[in-house]
């Protein structure tokens, strides 16, 4: 696994780049590359870190031959990688020796909260397996310069840059016998979005940043003030490393708490016999109200699903607290529990004719326009559809293969969808799904049951739907 | 009780004008009928109404004679009240006849919640009782003209308008012999905030309406139009009376959910030794962030303490649903607990410096710069105090008398502050309070302890303070 002759060549061609190492080549991870290949106000050179492992090794190799391995609706990644491929500033790698060149470390790997369930979908307990995580810090405390500037972009649980990653980094060093003087911890969160504004999310948005002490933080700041547009989107410096932490889990918590509030109340306005949408409309027009969430199908992603629980967990484990968040857990289990609630709106409306009937669901990612299906409350609503009997298929202009139910998506709806289809649910909010070319053929299929999930359809399309079709909508009991 | 001939002569002076009755003198109807005395496009001849009982007749004669009943801060509510009475259309009483002779009937009655909490502050069960309010819409229908405008203002049950107001309107019209077919029924929640801006939190803000038919809903907006300023801030209006009965409770339960949410975060920032408020300052820059609460000793006021138990009492009620409301009314409960967890917080740090000893709370009122006490949250934290065996005293520049504890609030803080003071609690966000006076003041008496329940003091003042007390703030533990 020896990879230094590729790397000291890469090296070579520009002595005096600083060298930028990035550790995981994930969804996050490999687009930081190129942002960095691509830093506003330098040029760096960046070598791509991974694992040589199944799911990693073909990243590695993809990217030095030429193709990004993350399939994004951003056309501005495509630019960014090849921009750094001409350049000749970004080359990935399995191997450790990279670290030994570092200026900049930046952590960017998975940290997975392993959850169990009870039968009802909520959560009975999870844990945080933190050896992966450890052995990556540990390889960079091996092979880095002791100068080097290490910085988290990992979501992590708080209190880990402090009580995991520094003493690793310090033990490490002492055990090389070099001094830990000079070591420069970071951390700051990535909100790193895929979708459109994959790129933009990184380049041009608002970061937090800290350092565990001053040098640490000022080491940072200069280096995200390389690759940020700051002037436009200014970085905020926290106090601390728990500081910056726990902003970013508290932020991914608001937001999925904000989904879970919503839940009961599209129940009470499907009993009611209202359009909750006309409603959350007119309370957002009051500034303070303007983030209230929509009714939908469910949260998926890799971060809302989970970051809450990285907090549980720091909190009992890292604090040594006996008190949970048990508010902002609890909206994690409720949330799990959408897909299942947007399921039973429909059988409970028209139950004889969509149990065992073929069921054709629109979109399998987990937001609109966006090819990421990890986590995605589909999968739960078409478990949901396989236990009534339905006989399921899919579509999805984005997703060819299902990694999840490990499940073929066609991508032909003609092919599928046949005049006089039993029920079709739109599930993922693509934009292809409220065109005028798809409408249009629904208009022609004529499907017995048409359910949003998601309140994509504009009310004019509900009305023309409404001549071949019933129409149901989540949140809404006021179209019959 | 007969007024006949008082109004009769205030409605001669001006026959050509319409007339507004407004059923309710309190917090939120006197100052509706000044801002319908004020129409922004009509003369009205506005008639507030009130029952002739302990709590209200003071309040009819004192607006007869010239003293407006509401204590406020909103220099606008002095102007629209002078200038009503000088232009001679307002006049208030008791008697029914009044109904009468209204063209626009504005019911803006209380609709209280009766709670019963468990000896930890968890809500154990709570009831609305309707009658009251029954009987109010019930003197209506005894006396209104078949064609006049009813508009329900009050935070109702959802549902109320259709199953309560509407079936007891026409039930009367009948009884009268009179046809209910031009009975017009609107719906239109006021969004009434105490305090500087009281009057152009009805002129100058978002309104929702709706009316239990298409002639209802049209005769609501025509009215509304006159009295608010629809060009800057427009109507939307809602499909049913249920859509917009609704949108009041769910908007005041999303911001009593967002506060609730905060209180364990508080907890986890005090265990983790960070400042909650830095944290979520970095967090709102994001515009899907903006709305995020910060730490706070409670929740106090009329609406947002009780709005989410009329939701949950409806949907059991009057929609027969088995589901309650449970995240929503668990944020009720929480909320609740605040002032506990914010005395929790001084004694975990400072017991033996605070049971027992002076304690001197800053403010009495349920919020920054307003007189009203009403479910102040200051009134737990108080009891806590007491039952730690503290000698507490209060200081509020707004309030003389504390209605709820039936106290004196003395308004010279000279008197009260005596140099070496044990501890100093600020308990509501006057503006006094961060005033260069007020922390001038605390200098100089050096106060053992200062404990400041809301964030509101500056970083500055903090530093300075720090000097020559222990200061310490609700969420964060970055001080010591």
């Amino acid at each position: 696994l020896d990879d230094k002759k590729n790397i000291d060549s890469f090296i070579k061609k520009h002595p005096d780049r600083k060298v930028i190492v990035i550790q995981g080549q994930g969804y996050v991870g490999a687009v930081m590359s190129v942002v960095c290949a691509n830093a506003i106000t330098e040029e760096y050179a960046v070598l791509g870190v991974d694992l040589p492992n199944e799911n990693n090794y073909w990243k590695i190799k993809s990217i030095n031959e030429g193709i990004f391995p993350i399939n994004a609706d951003d056309p501005k990644i495509e630019q960014f990688y090849r921009n750094a491929m001409h350049k000749g500033n970004f080359y990935s790698t399995f191997d450790n020796y990279a670290y030994t060149l570092a200026d900049v470390i930046i952590i960017d790997i998975n940290l997975d909260v392993q959850i169990n369930y009870s039968l009802n979908k909520d959560i009975k307990d999870y844990n945080v397996d933190m050896a992966a995580f450890k052995d990556a810090i540990q390889t960079i405390s091996k092979f880095c310069k002791p100068e080097a500037l290490i910085l988290v972009e990992s979501t992590v649980p708080p209190g880990t840059s402090e009580q995991i990653v520094f003493p690793i980094l310090k033990n490490g060093l002492k055990e090389r016998k070099v001094s830990s003087k000079k070591i420069r911890l970071g951390h700051s969160s990535e909100r790193v979005m895929p979708g459109p504004d994959y790129i933009d999310s990184i380049q041009n948005f608002y970061r937090v940043y800290s350092g565990i002490d001053e040098e640490s933080a000022d080491a940072t700041e200069d280096f995200l003030r390389t690759i940020i547009s700051t002037d436009k989107y200014p970085l905020t410096r926290l106090s601390s490393t728990n500081a910056t932490e726990i902003s970013k889990v508290l932020e991914n918590s608001y937001r999925a708490m904000n989904i879970a509030f919503m839940v009961e109340w599209t129940r009470f306005a499907e009993e009611s016999g209202v359009n909750l949408f006309e409603i959350i409309d007119a309370i957002r027009m009051r500034p303070t109200h303007n983030n209230m969430m929509y009714p939908g199908i469910g949260v998926g992603g890799y971060c809302l699903t989970k970051d809450t629980l990285l907090a549980g967990w720091s909190r009992k484990k890292l604090f040594d607290s006996n008190a949970s968040l048990s508010l902002s857990e609890n909206s994690i289990s409720i949330n799990n529990k959408m897909p299942k609630y947007a399921f039973d709106f429909l059988i409970l409306k028209y139950s004889k004719e969509v149990i065992g009937k073929d069921v054709l669901l629109l979109g399998v990612a987990y937001r609109g326009d966006v090819s990421d299906t990890r986590s995605s409350p589909v999968e739960s609503f078409f478990n949901c559809c396989e236990e009534a009997g339905c006989n399921v298929i899919m579509h999805d202009p984005y997703v060819s293969f299902w990694e999840e139910k490990q499940i073929k998506v066609p991508k032909n709806l003609g092919e599928i969808l046949k005049p006089g289809f039993d029920v079709v649910v739109i599930t993922a909010g693509h934009s292809y799904y409220r065109s005028r070319k798809f409408i249009d053929h629904l208009m022609v299929v004529k499907p017995k049951i048409v359910y949003d999930t998601l309140g994509h359809l504009s009310e004019e399309d509900i009305h023309r739907l409404q001549r071949v079709s019933k129409v149901c909508v989540i949140g809404r009991d006021d179209l019959d």
